[in-house]
């Protein structure tokens, strides 16, 4: 977990979704501090994305680095003291070329105290991927996977594009290698498959 | 509109926001085809992803290129019929290492027929932006605004990181370099100044 949050602080600028009427939003902004494995994040009192943080305070972020390497996580946020804006100036000194002096006044901070996140790597095949929780939340786990119903006729291993499923006494998938295309869901005759929850 | 499109298709791999149960959900995903200035995608049938924008089809995206400009589109998305899913193929055949032969029967493609958008430059202070509607959306102005109460009393004026201020009989904010931060509205004594709607 610590990793996929110093990942992000890294890559910095990376996709931050909000919801808006039902609708979703997105716009790039910076992770601007990773503390006691919280992440930290500022934004302007008069910006939509304020709003929108304010009325429903779920966040979900995601970044991508050159190596194809992804992660995503989300979670409930909170804004924190004041103390925040200028730890996180300490940290980006740039944000002084955008809010110059007591300008940074207009600023609040967050942070996302608890959620679920996601280590994906795209950049292999079959792909790699691992799920991690923070701050009291469960994270469902990835990918498909068989049930007692499964008499192992190997329909579903020859429909998976990721070579995910292995034979046994009733077969079964990796889930660290399930892209949850669905395909072997789609193609099983018995039943015998279960959709994953999400993230 | 349309070099904000062939934007996003030249950076492909940006960041796609829907919603789940009234939370935000976020991933990197390819914009894979810009063909009659609308923007083409495929998701697999078994995705959570997938089942989001069966139930709720709105789907909001961003990206941003080396040089930090964004470009941000938000708009409805439909289901498209299967032709969609082998020109996307030929247009990107990297897709054949994850859905190799028969395998891609597991995707449906989908197009974002009508919205709004956004590019937004962060390199250069103060920021420019410029929004853009189609398909029959109507954009709604970026930026804050002042109405006849202005006083024309400079307080916003010194209030704007941006500079986006100029004086006249009444103020008035260059919308293209509003980064909307509010800070103009909190320090207008007069209630003259308009916060912006969303995108």
């Amino acid at each position: 977990m610590k990793d996929a949050f110093n990942f992000l602080r890294k890559i910095k600028s990376v996709a931050f979704a909000t919801v808006e009427n039902g609708k979703p939003c997105v716009r790039i902004a910076d992770v601007m501090l990773v503390e006691d494995d919280k992440l930290y994040f500022l934004t302007a009192r008069g910006k939509p994305y304020y709003k929108q943080l304010k009325e429903n305070p779920h966040l979900a972020i995601v970044g991508m680095d050159e190596n194809y390497v992804t992660v995503r996580v989300t979670g409930d946020i909170e804004f924190v003291d004041r103390s925040y804006v200028d730890k996180i100036f300490e940290a980006n000194p740039m944000m002084n070329d955008l809010y110059p002096g007591e300008k940074r006044e207009i600023l609040d901070a967050f942070c996302m105290i608890r959620g679920v996140g996601e280590i994906f790597d795209l950049s292999v095949v079959p792909i790699e991927r691992q799920r991690f929780d923070f701050g009291g939340s469960v994270v469902n786990p990835s990918g498909y996977s068989i049930n007692e119903k499964c008499v192992a006729c190997g329909i579903c291993k020859s429909a998976c594009p990721m070579n995910a499923i292995s034979e046994d006494s009733i077969y079964k998938i990796d889930s660290t290698k399930c892209l949850e295309c669905g395909r072997c869901f789609e193609a099983c005759p018995n039943n015998a498959i279960i959709p994953p929850l999400g993230l």
